[in-house]
């Protein structure tokens, strides 16, 4: 039943699956529950949805003209 | 007022109507608030951004090789 | 594997239960899985948490000095 | 480490860089934390994917027929 | 219809109006919608609950013995 | 800038340090960010706030009369 969000940027295929077997493997030895009642949503947003010290991503790469 | 959120995989338009329909009466009845104060949020995911038991959704429909 | 998550103000437990078996009926229907693959969360904010037209629910009730 | 998320339709990439600066900035004499600290996810909805008094967004626009 | 999260440790009720107020209005001036439309719901954490750089929050104030 | 949300039931304090500093790791490793990146948050849900199958994990524990 825990149901663990990652929010971030975009990942690659492998990197996903090898994510949502770990952190599957830590919320089963943390809760004491099968690995059937883990669920893992991993959210990714675009450069320009995410915003840190008040810069989105994306001008951090490439700043606005 | 109450927010919904529904994360599941994509889901049909019309099945999409019908629920938010469906669940705005629900919660109606269940707050005792007009259908205006209910918002409905839906979240489709991509099959390998679900992880359960420690697997990607798209893995079990096609298993990596 | 749906997750659905209600964000409001508090409900006693009679409506609690009866929400979540309605709404779990719902998305069975919806996604065409069965109930055992829903969770539902319910988050239930005080109403200074939470704000609406820019003012905290709580000051609607007894407005600030 | 305050997380804002904030859930809505589309916005002009404009719109989310002054909005990011600003939320930051809010939230920064709120917390009284520096702009570092503070994280701004912004989800974008598509109009079929958010139900309002029951109906879906793009259903007010253009009715189902 | 816009709905904007905040999550992070507690604050003094003056705070969260001051901030619901402000975070309104400028969410109504980048969405060009009315302020009844947008609610903002806030999230208070404790600090054993909220994990930054591996460590919990309750930690760097009183490190575990 | 990375953020984990693990919504679930309620957990002793040192189980949540120990989830938190190997969720960060198995992150940092993920999208190769250092550890003061991440963030992660723990939403503890009373079992008459979690339903599962249609029923509150309250129930499951001690059926209503």
């Amino acid at each position: 039943m825990p149901i663990i969000t990652i929010a971030a940027r975009a990942l690659p295929v492998e990197k996903k699956r090898e994510l949502v077997r770990k952190i599957t493997d830590l919320c089963c030895e943390a809760y004491g529950l099968p690995p059937e009642t883990i669920t893992v949503l991993i959210q990714e947003y675009p450069h320009e949805n995410i915003g840190v010290a008040g810069r989105l991503i994306a001008d951090r790469e490439a700043p606005p003209p």
